[in-house]
């Protein structure tokens, strides 16, 4: 089957998750909005959100169409494509692990782009700087920690392997993984200072880096660079060692 | 089989999307933190958060203690329960969308959160009370209606009743309900002033309040009070018409 996932062309955002799991698995997909013509391009994302017209129509991007279904929410995404294609463990406590660890993510994703959109996402992020600076600030020194410390403490359990569930891959890897470089991009003081403390998910990051697939998709053009209108954006007054 | 459920005791917060689920399918749980004596209160929480120690252990309450199985996420705890106990469809279509619907609730109820702490989680509201001000001004004008908005035309799709999988009520049902009374709790003028373009969403929201268990429960000493420690605070300089 092929997949069409339908997110913001011009930004990896939460879209980058979905992506990096249908990269990793091989899955055919069309990446919408960023092809032109009829029936694809911004337009054809905006009409499948149109909740008058459309069942079970998204509140926002990433969804994906597979077949007659329209699935949206990131997580909600990554559910269904872990059981589909074995990003996900076989039995339903170790589903709803991955799961959880992935809701975690995503927790921490959403504070990610707060640290610069604090007051509105509506706004520019000029139009709320002085609010930005704080926020970043206590991101930095209390959330940073406190929720790379959990993930590490996750990763401390396991020996048999560098992810999450030890030896096998799920989706959570993955998200992990972009949230590890995003913060790379937006923070780099900020996490060069931290990664001592951070050693086991530094290293299940380059593990996700190094799978051939995934190298394969990062060198390619399908990867959107970091920039300044996704979730992670560097603005070197919001990060500090 | 006797769940216990972990959250903090003095607050509806995150934990109360469980106990509505938890109330609503009559389920036997003890309410951990609330209770007094050894093996309870707030050290028993605290115990299972150590990730060091405990195997799969959450990054913050709720979570719930299942037989052997210790999930957590509050979205996540209602797809393990409502799988359970037919608060969600039975076909793998049906159970993603209320999902969908749950997480959509979710990133509502963390805006709403944000609005007397949009600089840091960990400071007084006191100490963040002009940002607090900017961002309750666009969450009641711009993301409440957009939001509001979006469960109105989900359920103006619905003929054959009143939730938002039309006759049969799922967990994202209790889910907006406690959303709408908590909105109505912190802001009641923004939410006087738009009930006309939110009939559905309210007829929903009485729906779910006139359920036998759900008034029983709401009629108990088990429903904690709205205060301003919770989620949905009241601080009249944040709302408005």
């Amino acid at each position: 089957m092929q997949y069409k996932l339908y997110y913001w062309p011009s930004i990896q955002g939460r879209g980058e998750f979905v992506r990096l799991a249908l990269e990793d698995v091989g899955a055919n997909y069309l990446d919408v909005a960023r092809l032109p013509g009829k029936g694809f391009g911004i337009p054809a994302l905006m009409r499948l959100m149109d909740a008058r017209r459309v069942a079970r129509a998204p509140f926002a991007p990433p969804f994906l169409q597979a077949g007659r279904h329209l699935i949206g929410q990131t997580a909600n995404i990554l559910l269904f494509l872990g059981a589909r294609h074995g990003l996900a463990p076989r039995d339903a406590a170790g589903r709803l692990w991955t799961h959880q660890l992935q809701l975690t993510v995503a927790d921490f994703v959403a504070e990610a782009h707060d640290t610069h959109h604090p007051v509105a996402a509506g706004l520019y992020y000029e139009d709320q700087k002085s609010e930005a600076r704080r926020r970043a600030e206590d991101f930095r020194q209390s959330r940073m920690p406190k929720y790379l410390g959990y993930f590490e403490s996750v990763l401390s359990r396991n020996t048999r392997g560098p992810y999450l569930m030890g030896a096998r891959l799920t989706y959570a890897d993955l998200s992990l993984f972009q949230l590890v470089v995003g913060l790379d991009y937006a923070f780099p003081q900020a996490m060069a200072s931290a990664a001592r403390h951070y050693k086991r998910v530094l290293k299940l990051s380059r593990a996700v880096q190094e799978r051939p697939r995934i190298a394969a998709y990062l060198a390619s053009d399908r990867r959107i660079a970091f920039n300044e209108e996704g979730i992670f954006r560097h603005y070197a007054e919001l990060d500090a060692r």
